[in-house]
C-alpha cells in the first residue's frame, strides 16, 4: 500500500483534521498522480456533515482535484510520469450499462464509484483530494494541458462540467437569453461559458452588490431578484433559466421568467422538494430539468475548451489548516468564487 | 342578437339549469353553427364550482363542440352552411403576439378569449356548448370531416388535443416506450395516439379493472401502480410518461419510471402544487414539462389525423337533464371514457 496524508472528518460533529492513510497499490490500469491543487465544494460540506445522509467516515473530501503523475500501472497508455493530471467527482463506474457505454458514468445504472464517500469497487471507501497523492483508474483520469493556471483549473473539475454539461446538452448559444441564478462557484463558471457559447447572459442574484463582479465575468444584464419591479421587467424574456442554487427556493417565481418552451435547468442539490405549481409548467410549455455533472468524455472535452479558450476559475488559494474558516466563508457567500486549497500547505 | 338556450351555472353552489341568452349578430369573419353534440369535461365542473377562482356567472360551459354551419359573416371563406364544424377551448385570442403568430393561440400573451368563463373582446361574458347554437370568428372554427362519427369527435377538441400536441412536440413515436399515466377521458386518447404515432404503450392505472380495456384501446403493457412489485419492475423503462392526472399525485414515484434522459409530460391541472426532489430530477436528466391543449392549426391537424386513421373518442352519449349524474360518475372514475351530451335533448 502506499501511504497517504490528508485532513478527514472522523465523524459528522468534528472538525477535518490531519490524518492518515493508504492508497492502493497501482493495478496495471491505474494512475498514480501527486495532487497540488483541491477545490473547495459545498458538496464536501455537506457530505462531512452527513447532511445527505449514508455517511462512510473517516472520510477525506474533495474532488476538484489537479496534480502531476508519480506513477503508472504497467498497461497505462494515457498518462506517463510528469504528465499533469486531473480527477473530479467520479473515480469508477460499472462501465457495462447503457449510460456508461454512452460516456454518462454520472448516470450509472449499475456500481458508481464517487471519489469519496463511497466504496470502491474493492469494498475500501474512497478518499478524496483533500490530501496529497491519489491512485485512479486511467479512465477516470482527465488530461491537463501544462500551459493553464493549474490552481484556477482545479474547479472545473466539477463546478466547471456541472455547468458546462447543462449549457451543451440543451445546446445553449447564440441567440439565446441565458438567465443564471446565482452567482457563486457554479454560477460564475456558468456565466463564463455562456458568454463563450455565445449566449446574451443576465445574472440573476439577491446581492446588488454582485452586479460589477457578473459583468466583470462578461453577464450582459443583472436583475436583482429581491426587487419585484426588476423581476416583472424580465418576464417572460429567457429561453433558459441555469439555477445553481442549493438552499430551498421558489421555482414558480423564476419559472415566470421563462419564454414560451423555457427551460430551467437545475443543477444544485436543494435539501427539500420544490414545490411547482401545474400552471407554471403547462402555462407556456415549459420544462424543469436536472443535470449533474457530466461524464468523462464530455469531462476532458471541457477541460479541453478551456485550455483553448483561456477559461478557468476565478479563485482564492488558502492553506488547508484555513479550511473551516473556508467553508463558513463558502456558507455566508463570501467567496469570489472557489477556494481552492494549496495541498503543499498540508 | 341571436336568441339561444343553454343549460347555465347562476352562481358556484347551485346545479345547471336551462336558461335563456343572446349570441351576437354575426360579424364579417364569424360562423354561427348549430350544436349538435358537446363532450363533457372534468374542467367544466371545475369552472361552474369556481374552484379555479375568478368564475364568471351565469356560466354555460362545454369546450368540446361539434355541429352544422348555419349561417356565415359576408366574408367567410372557410366554410358554407351545411358544413361540419368545431370549436374546442378557445375563441379568440390577441393575433398579434409571438405566440399567436406562431400557431400557439394557447399560449397567447395578449387577450386570450377561452369558450366560456372569460371575457370576449366584447366584453361580454363568453358562452360554451352546453347549448343549442353559437357564433365564433372563423379562425377559431375547425373544419370536420362528414365521414365521422360526430357525436365521438366532439371530446377531439380537448381531450383530442391535450394528448395529440404534447406527443407531437416531443415527437414519441417508433421505438419510444410510452407511459399514459390514467386512464381517463385524457387518458384513453393518449393511448390511442401513442399507438398510432408507433410507440409501445404501457397504461399506468390504480384500477386493475381498466386492464382489459386499456388493451383494447391498443395498449400493450399495463402497470398497477398501487403494486410495489410492478413499479419496481418498471423502473427506468420508459422514455415518456404523459400524466393526464389532475388530482393531486407524487411525480417522484412515476418519474422513477422514466429512463435517463426521460420525460415526464404532464396535461392534468392539479389544484395544489408538485413536490419533486431535485435529486429525481437530476438523477437521470430528467425533465418535467407541461403542455396546455394546443394550437389552431395544431387542432384541425389532428382532426384530419384522426379522420384519416379512424380515431374517435370512446363516448357515452347522454341527454341533458343527465349531466349531474354525468358529473358525479365522472368524479367516481365511472366513465368510459368521456360523456358527451346530445344537444337534441335541450
Amino acid at each position: 500500500m502506499i501511504p497517504a496524508k490528508g485532513y478527514a472528518a472522523q465523524d459528522a460533529q468534528t472538525d477535518l483534521a490531519p490524518w492518515a492513510f493508504e492508497r492502493r497499490e497501482l493495478g496495471p490500469h491505474d494512475v498514480q498522480f501527486d495532487i497540488q491543487y483541491c477545490g473547495v465544494c459545498h458538496s464536501d460540506l455537506h457530505q462531512i456533515r452527513d447532511e445527505w445522509g449514508g455517511a462512510i467516515f473517516p472520510m477525506v473530501p474533495g474532488h476538484e482535484i489537479v496534480g502531476t503523475v508519480v506513477a503508472v500501472g504497467a498497461h497505462v497508455k494515457k498518462f506517463k510520469v510528469g504528465d499533469l493530471a486531473g480527477t473530479g467527482c467520479l473515480v469508477d463506474s460499472c462501465r457495462t450499462c447503457s449510460n456508461c457505454n454512452d460516456g454518462l458514468e454520472q448516470y450509472c445504472e449499475g456500481q458508481k464509484v464517487y471519489t469519496y464517500n463511497s466504496l470502491g469497487k474493492d469494498g475500501i471507501p474512497a478518499q478524496g483530494g483533500y490530501s496529497n497523492t491519489i491512485v485512479v483508474h486511467e479512465d477516470f483520469v482527465l488530461r491537463i494541458s501544462n500551459q493553464v493556471d493549474l490552481a484556477a483549473t482545479a474547479p472545473l473539475l466539477c463546478a466547471g462540467i456541472t455547468t458546462y454539461s447543462p449549457l451543451r446538452h440543451w445546446k445553449v448559444g447564440k441567440g439565446h437569453q441565458l438567465a443564471v441564478l446565482g452567482l457563486g462557484g457554479l454560477g460564475h463558471m456558468a456565466v463564463k461559458f455562456g458568454v463563450a457559447f455565445g449566449a446574451e447572459v443576465t445574472v440573476l442574484s439577491t446581492s446588488p452588490a454582485k452586479e460589477a463582479d457578473a459583468r466583470k465575468l462578461g453577464a450582459h444584464h443583472f436583475v436583482v431578484t429581491s426587487d419585484p419591479a426588476q423581476m416583472e421587467a424580465a418576464r417572460g424574456r429567457f429561453d433558459f433559466v441555469l439555477d445553481t442554487v442549493s438552499a430551498p427556493h421558489d421555482l414558480n417565481q423564476y419559472m415566470g421568467l421563462l419564454r414560451r418552451d423555457g427551460v430551467h435547468i437545475c443543477v444544485g442539490l436543494p435539501p427539500t422538494p420544490f414545490q411547482i405549481s401545474a400552471f407554471t409548467l403547462l402555462g407556456g410549455r415549459k420544462s424543469l430539468v436536472g443535470s449533474m455533472i457530466g461524464g468523462l468524455p464530455e469531462t476532458q472535452e471541457m477541460l479541453d475548451f478551456c485550455a483553448a479558450n483561456d477559461i478557468v476559475s476565478d479563485i482564492e488559494l488558502i492553506d488547508i489548516k484555513d479550511i473551516h474558516t473556508a467553508f463558513d466563508r463558502m456558507i455566508a457567500g463570501d467567496v469570489r468564487y472557489r477556494f481552492v486549497i494549496d495541498i503543499a500547505t498540508l
